[in-house]
């Protein structure tokens, strides 16, 4: 008899805390779910004297070496320059975050694999090639990379959160690889670890019946988000340089918002997605793209450039030959730079500043980071107007109509050879049986509707030439990222602010804005809608729960502008910083 | 009651046949369908002694002026810079060219619809504009260009070879156009006549209820191919400057072979597809493009450039920024322009030679083209390897699958309507009423088969720089676009030889390389195959009817390497020259 799904878990659970040493164990771990299934214990922890809700800042200081601390604070292109110059060596730096992301599982449960071994011999071969040659391998030597587990590794399993995949052989055994770790490994990356998603990697949470719920660092009674949310949990923690997300309708953005981190969500065709597992694979109407999680502009802008340095295009034929395009971010980072004194003197820009999705208004501390955003960037001189395009409603229908094309048909017939129960997540999409599949003619009505919308929404954008103020079209479109700073371990916010982007394939840069503040964010019903959704929005804020939850924008360029969408974000982040 | 569909033909018939001012009228045409619809005579005209059979060359010269004969004939990009330069009005060049349409279409049955006023309108305006400013109005200012029946123009119909559509409002009355016809008239060029295309745009034959068979000009018992047979027809015949195409699984590319012409299929994305009328739209799996069919690669290129230059990625969301790189092109121009005495000096380059689509041995004058491109491009210097990738006929599963996903649904649909009977091809096709719709399981089965052919071929081009002798991957694929010079009017062989270039989105150019010869290409059964579709190939070859039919090539590049594809069939047609 083969072993229940209660056993491969939980053998699978043990695996993860045999890879951490023994001295790195906290010997009392403030309560968490880690040595639980979600379908074990489906409720949300307590809020007891025994949990320490947010585990960021100084206290995971307890645990690390006053250098260890130095090492995973630093900021990831200094500690490069640092590896790269000699002065640290990649074992040491490795060593350290292996080291901070076993605390960060154990406090969050993260983590699916942490490979110390493997990353020690490879940071081994980094340091004895820099002995030899005096230069760096290529210019990720030494960073430290966490990966989504729906990337194949050489070494690693790969299990997309479902218990049937645990010691599935692409990556353990057969050493399949994803082009982009292959791609990250050459260039010198130290793929140290795989991360948590939820099951199937489907959902804004991230819960699975591996290891439970991923909890969110800063509050955890909530969420770390999904998709990519042992991602988020681990680079806020200062866990990873740097985390290989997933995102087909928010994973790497609503992960990194909650987190309080940056994440590029790149257009299709940019960065290689091949080898790369996901849920009904095949289905080419919305596709799933990979994109990194840091805690810098700086980092994802390192690491896209450094990717594409390396022509993806040559190994994967879904990857478009259209190198980093310098040029389409010099004007904008020469803005960042010129004196400040004198907003006459700069380029002006404009933003389209997008309220809603269309289903619900945001919870306030949402509204008050777009207020911040307008107002950041109006006193460095630039122009914003309201984004008032096509219903994102369309899109979000055309999304909805997509994922359930297959009537649940792959998920279901996953879940059923293992037994596990499905978690809340996948049910609310997938119900408790599949259902008839949609045929070729609502497919091609489907592709029709999303192609309209593209169309409109360009045609729209174009169209903001006459009232933006600059004689061009808006540069980016600042939106929220999510209706809530977080969500709760259990129930599902409908949300709509990330699916648009999907739809349109723009490219999107999150980045951290402001922190929720019980002084600041008290519901205004002036500026709160009111329909039924609505309504469970302003029921679900609750502002002794999502105090001190971080809260991110996206700044959305057009399709593979990723270059002008990360030096706008760059610029949106330094003119915050002086607000 | 509504008239019938023979009705409606006729009437259209009629309608294209008054477009035609009375002077410009063949007295007595040598025998042709133009009269009847293919529905109305299903057999293919005997050959009697009033039938022209090839009506290329002089043979039209007799009914034009010597001036006309001048203008229609001249080097197009000569004919631009005379008319760029005051020497040539734009209305005198128009003139010639509707005149030569309008015999194009007597003997050939070619056009769908031939707006001699408007396009004397447009060229009026063109005059006006120069003799007032001096300079063109764009690089294409007084281009002639004839479109396939797919594509909407203002004041035109749109058929798609349906009787159905015949009078369909959306070019003729709601104005609407398709974004690359904007862009043409922008740039200055003449949209003057549209073009006969299949029954819904379907087949390597050009046969519709409306104008019957469209007859190849040099030997009008045969096709002159599809999907845009309408357009190779009348640019072989000196009838539009340069045609626009669809291309689906060869529409431009069988097209341009048929009639001897040069055609280009770019990869999606590069040219806009927006408001182009299709067959399944929203099948997203293997998109149709719009291509140019023209005299010369530099018409092609002139084409290709204008349209870029314009940022058509401003108005259609699927179209790449991805400007005409110089860059791509210069490196191997500068081959062709290198002085011939020293091969040694020359950059060498490599081809992939590709004997068979995997279904069938292409007829002796294919072979014989493809030993003639060998040959041409070994004496300049360069190297000819075999190619052997991946087999095509996964590519042609792919494809079939893909194209009968909907069961015939849309096609049956839309014939129920009109009462129409189906064309042969369609039939053959989709058969006499519509089956069951494939699900969305199954077509993501098929994508997923498609990326795996995609990723394998991509592997297997690059792995070619192990054996190509210049040390990188080769630099094109020189490939049959047909198995046979020409389809009859009845009756398809299968032929995969374009449908792989679709599936994987490459690039592909077309050229003339030579023509059918019965003293060079006698059956040769130790260089024919042996297989059922083999022995078809073999009893269709009859050298009494192919005798003369142009023969072409693909010259095939990888996706979007529309500059190199370019410039490699330029390097191609210049080492022919010199065989």
């Amino acid at each position: 008899m083969p072993p229940s799904w209660q056993a491969l878990a939980r053998a699978k659970r043990q695996t993860i805390t045999n890879q951490i040493p023994p001295s790195w164990r906290i010997d009392e771990p403030p309560y968490s779910e880690s040595s639980s299934s979600a379908a074990d214990r489906p409720t949300a922890p307590t809020d007891t004297e025994h949990q320490q809700q947010n585990i960021t800042g100084t206290y995971p200081h307890q645990f690390l070496t006053p250098r260890e601390i130095e090492i995973t604070e630093n900021d990831v292109l200094d500690s490069l320059n640092l590896i790269h110059s000699g002065h640290w060596t990649c074992v040491e730096v490795t060593r350290a975050f292996c080291h901070r992301a076993s605390l960060a599982h154990q406090l969050t449960n993260c983590l699916h694999e942490l490979c110390l071994e493997q990353a020690i011999m490879d940071a081994t071969h980094l340091d004895s090639y820099f002995e030899q040659h005096g230069t760096p391998i290529g210019p990720l030597h030494g960073m430290l990379v966490s990966l989504a587990d729906c990337y194949h590794v050489k070494g690693m399993q790969t299990s997309l959160g479902y218990v049937e995949w645990i010691g599935a052989v692409e990556g353990a055994e057969a050493g399949l690889q994803s082009e982009v770790v292959k791609g990250l490994k050459e260039l010198g990356a130290i793929c140290f670890c795989k991360t948590a998603v939820p099951q199937a990697l489907l959902g804004i949470q991230c819960t699975n019946n591996i290891v439970g719920r991923v909890l969110n660092p800063f509050n955890r009674r909530l969420s770390s988000g999904g998709s990519s949310g042992g991602e988020g949990a681990l680079v806020s923690q200062h866990g990873s340089m740097v985390g290989m997300g997933s995102d087909r309708g928010g994973g790497v953005r609503i992960t990194s918002s909650y987190n309080g981190l940056y994440g590029l969500r790149p257009s299709t065709g940019r960065i290689s997605h091949q080898g790369v597992r996901t849920s009904m694979d095949g289905q080419d109407t919305i596709l799933p793209v990979v994109g990194p999680i840091a805690r810098s502009i700086s980092t994802l802008r390192l690491i896209m450039q450094s990717l594409l340095g390396a022509q993806p295009w040559l190994h994967d034929p879904l990857v478009l030959e259209l190198p980093w395009r310098t040029q389409q971010e010099a004007e904008i980072l020469s803005i960042i730079n010129s004196p400040a004194h004198d907003p006459s003197s700069i380029k002006q820009l404009c933003f389209g500043m997008l309220r809603t999705d269309g289903l619900s208004v945001p919870q306030p501390p949402v509204q008050r980071a777009l207020r911040m955003a307008a107002s950041a960037l109006i006193k460095k001189g630039h122009r914003i107007i309201e984004w008032d395009p096509p219903t994102h409603v369309q899109a979000y229908q055309v999304a909805l109509t997509t994922f359930l094309s297959d009537g649940g048909k792959d998920v279901h017939k996953t879940l059923a050879t293992s037994g596990e129960p499905m978690t809340e997540s996948v049910r609310l999409l997938y119900g408790a049986a599949p259902v008839a599949e949609t045929t070729s003619s609502s497919i091609m009505a489907t592709n029709k509707q999303k192609r309209d919308f593209q169309v409109a929404y360009l045609k729209y954008w174009m169209s903001t030439s006459a009232v933006s103020g600059t004689g061009r079209p808006v540069d980016a479109i600042i939106s929220p990222v999510s209706t809530s700073p977080a969500t709760r371990t259990t129930g599902n916010l409908v949300d709509g602010h990330c699916i648009w982007v999907d739809v349109l394939d723009y490219t999107s840069v999150v980045i951290p804005v402001t922190s929720v503040d019980k002084d600041l964010d008290a519901l205004d019903m002036a500026t709160q809608g009111g329909n039924p959704l609505d309504r469970e929005v302003r029921e679900d804020f609750d502002i002794g729960i999502y105090e001190g939850l971080p809260v991110g924008l996206q700044v959305v360029g057009q399709r593979l502008q990723e270059e002008k969408a990360l030096a706008l974000a760059e610029l949106l982040v330094h003119a915050l910083e002086t607000l």
